[in-house]
């Protein structure tokens, strides 16, 4: 079996070359963050990811987790592996220093968080959620929250689940049942959650439920939602540990994750379920928002994580598996599958892909670093409104492509790829909840349409073309002629991309459904040239004279995955004006 | 839960208005295939596969099957639809008259092979085998090989399969170990033999492999190839019956198909297993690729026809979850899902491209019977050549598309789409073999670029290319506005693939790896642009004024489903020609 590597190189090169982590370290003051302490970091993560969490990963999906009376059993293995991770100190990177957190900036979260999505996303989930958690509490928790709270969920004793889904309320949540009322100074629950990721699990001590639930005095609609915390054990006044009135109904049978447990909770069955409020009453769905943005970014890193990992294996399999003959005439001997084109550029549209997302994630995380470090200021809220524009395209592109690539890891193994045993397939599987999850794509395609276009007045959205347009017009202006190539490419799939975007903008006034019905090919239409832009960034940068530790040979090869990425995604990426375009005028047709 | 529908009016205007199955019916004298009995088949047919088919493919996915004693059990219910289906004489559409066959022609059985797959793709993928079996025996084997086999495989009292694939030998089979030797009059076989579908089962009589394997003076590489006919149970002199010396080694753990057994069989462990050489020794790679044509042509279909069950699963859900308020700003009620405009456009990205590759099997299907009918002719010869310029597009186009339509089946339920229960998933995990077996996807790409563009110096693909033009010629003088469109952008699409096409054949003579990098994306191209030719043939004849038994409505959809696919696919088609000329410079970077 081929066992996961960290993409050091590429990380480090997203990270200094993309980002910039040192501008960033030395202007916060903060020398833990400096690009070499970072490189060390993701070295021995990616060796901790290796040994402990990838060698399992086959195995927690072939055995599943189990519920026995009422409680979720992990596979003994993801137990004792979790406990060596948090003993590792790898939850803490995330929180405030003053709760026992390193507080890492969301360029390096991303690159951690991936390290642990590609060798095992089953495991890693839970940590998603629980940064959640702590984001949550740290932004709308009380002191006395937090100061019970953090230092639990940010060493990982404790973790952190999200509880927003009713059977009958998915992308919807106006309409939930689930009901707190106020007893005693805490609050009393009632209400059935669904699809609750690692809703319960004996990794950890404790589980702290971020609960969305309406006040009798709610107002209707998404204005009356309120944000509860409500723990698997709390203490009573004696300090004896209480089991909280929750119980695990059922877990979910499903694709992939099989050995995160994805439960059905039912709060207060017995009408003791005790809750707290979190911040403000009927403002919970905003706090709610504010964290999913970024934890749609890391789904976005999860997609990236899972292509990631089947690219390694399909890679590694091609480099063993002989078959068939060259198309050279001269060679006359069976090859490995990789001397074939067919597969070589299969691995390609694998790698370049891979390589564009990982980019646009760690340049996504470098604004909400800055976003939160000039909060407060008219240049921090111009970053916050990049990331937000920049999010659903993360979320959204990097997860459909995970669906593709993941699939092209089956392709490249042949017969064996449907064949369980050979592991392509589990990611596959696994991939196929991200463009679900934390929002669906066609969610995101709406909230880009409809929030992040008009974030300015449409300025955020300009400025962002502008960004790319200098570094198109970069590109031309080089040197080498596969970076002017791929620069006269990118500046016109820009201008495909201004003229839908300003269609979709007129339309959503005019005939709102019009507009709707092209958000996910503009999403799309985006993601490629951001990507394009991306690999465009990437290749001014490798060819610049900069000095730095990296082998020649990866600039070059940056600089031709480049070019591919660019030649093959960027002629279709402009095409789907056509789409964007066309399609209200059809899609009646659907009854 | 859902069931399945025929969708007997899209059937019935491929078959009469893209074939002419009336047409066909009279120039062969064979009244049992005029259009209005093969409706009449279609709608029986369709009431089966939901009554008997449909109803056990999800539990069959659930249980699976079982290796007993060195037999597969496939589920109990499989064995009594099987026999419902074989007394009901569904087995006995394909196979010469003489043998108790109703020699159905292709356009026809296209069809109701997709009704089968559509409904249970475990069950009906033994039938696409033994369909296979009786072509070859029926074009190479003795007199008495037919009087023996085909009566009982054409009842479907036996069933058949296809032994290729070795450990070390998929795509390229050359280098096979499989050895035969003659003794006695018979001959022994001996070797092992993997992915074996349906190479074991408990629901007919007995089973007849069809075995590729070596002499002992076979000539190296693929010349050097036997194809042998190697029963389960054979008679002996005395008529007796005899098990033969086959066992079921093991049998595959995989993504999906899980009621089909895919088995590693060994023959001849005993040193006894017998079989019977079919046709001229080393010949037997032709005899099998020739019957694997029409295989593929098959495999096309179970791609065409497990998207349109995903279609209509997800149809179906949509019209029954409500989500969400509607863009309108008068409307104020949650509404069903089918209603978001984004959730009609998945829906009309399923259907129009069903509607488009049912519409190139039939087509594919017609060329091929007309090829049957005038064989030995000029005019044969053409039709021949044309169905094999199609066919490895009919496979790749079809089974790539069937993978994202599936997943897009997913997409549509949210959520629910990740949980096994709800049934979509099954879908996604059976279609992924679709673009594997059969010659890879990649094979298919390489087929079309080294032997099917060149088939008769270019001119096959030249008279093809034509045809595609008088017909978006006729789209450019049509009255209506919509088709005018069509009409256009399939013009220039054809123009794109010319292009594509002449550098391919070029390069292939000078650099056959540079080639080889862009079949796979040129045979896309090419699936979409006949796709869109398709639709556009479907559209004239949609608004003529040909009288006929379907309702206005399904014309005017028609060419609104047209539109969406003309304006969605083929200027993404069209800008695959930069993929196409260019992968093959960066391609070498993957090592």
């Amino acid at each position: 079996m081929d066992s996961y590597n960290t993409p050091i190189s590429d990380m480090y090169f997203a990270l200094t070359s993309l980002a910039n982590i040192d501008e960033f370290s030395s202007n916060s003051q903060n020398s833990d963050v400096s690009s070499e302490n970072i490189k060390l970091l993701l070295e021995e993560a990616g060796k901790f990811a290796k040994e402990k969490l990838d060698n399992i990963n086959s195995k927690g999906d072939h055995d599943g987790i189990k519920l026995e009376n009422g409680l979720v059993r992990m596979p003994a293995y993801f137990v004792s592996a979790y406990k060596s991770f948090i003993e590792s100190g790898w939850f803490s990177v995330v929180g405030d220093k003053k709760y026992g957190g390193q507080d890492f900036p969301w360029s390096v979260l991303v690159l951690i968080n991936e390290i642990w999505e590609s060798a095992n996303m089953s495991f890693a989930v839970n940590n998603m959620l629980t940064q959640g958690a702590i984001e949550l509490i740290q932004e709308h928790g009380s002191q006395l929250q937090k100061d019970r709270n953090l230092p639990k969920l940010i060493s990982g004793e404790w973790s952190g689940t999200m509880n927003l889904t009713e059977p009958h309320a998915g992308s919807d949540l106006s309409d939930i049942k689930t009901k707190a009322i106020k007893e005693n100074g805490s609050y009393l629950l009632k209400g059935t959650k669904i699809y609750i990721t690692h809703g319960d699990q004996d990794m950890t001590e404790n589980i702290i439920h971020m609960v969305l639930a309406k006040l009798p005095d709610a107002p209707p609609g998404n204005r009356g939602i309120s944000l509860f915390l409500v723990p698997k054990y709390y203490k009573d006044k004696k300090g004896n540990k209480i089991k909280n009135d929750i119980k695990v109904v059922s877990v979910e049978h499903k694709l992939g994750h099989n050995a995160s447990p994805t439960c059905v909770l039912s709060f207060g069955e017995n009408n003791n379920c005790r809750g707290e409020l979190i911040g403000d009453p009927h403002l919970g769905l905003k706090a709610m928002f504010t964290m999913m943005n970024n934890a749609r970014l890391n789904v976005g890193v999860q997609g990236i994580a899972i292509a990631e990992r089947a690219y390694q294996k399909a890679l590694s399999f091609s480099k063993e598996r002989k078959q068939g003959f060259s198309l050279d005439t001269e060679n006359k001997e069976i090859v490995k599958i990789i001397d074939h084109p067919d597969v070589k550029r299969m691995l390609m549209e694998m790698k370049s892909q891979i390589e564009a997302m990982r980019g646009l994630a760690v340049i996504t995380g470098e604004t909400i670093d800055y976003s939160k470090k000039f909060s407060n200021t008219e240049e921090g809220k111009n970053y916050l409104n990049l990331s937000s524009l920049l999010t659903p395209i993360v979320k959204a592109w990097c997860t459909d492509q995970a669906v593709q690539i993941t699939s092209l890891g089956i392709q490249v193994h042949g017969g064996m790829g449907f064949i369980e045993d050979t592991g392509a397939a589990q990611y596959f599987r696994d991939s196929r909840i991200l463009p679900i999850y934390e929002g669906t794509n066609g969610i995101q395609a709406l909230d880009l349409l409809k929030r992040k276009l008009s974030l300015e007045n449409g300025k955020t959205f300009k400025k962002l073309l502008e960004k790319i347009r200098k570094d198109s017009d970069l590109c031309k202006n080089n040197p080498l002629d596969d970076i002017v190539e791929m620069g006269l490419i990118l500046n016109s799939s820009i201008d495909s991309l201004e003229i839908a975007a300003k269609w979709l903008v007129e339309e959503l006034n005019k005939n709102p459904k019009n507009a709707a019905a092209g958000a996910t090919p503009f999403l799309n239409m985006f993601g490629w040239i951001l990507g394009g832009w991306v690999m465009c960034k990437s290749s001014l940068n490798a060819a610049s004279d900069e000095t730095n530790n990296l082998s020649d040979q990866f600039y070059k090869d940056k600089i031709k995955t480049s070019l591919f990425f660019c030649t093959t995604y960027l002629p279709s990426a402009s095409s789907l004006l056509s789409t964007v375009k066309n399609s209200y005028k059809t899609i009646n047709t659907i009854i």
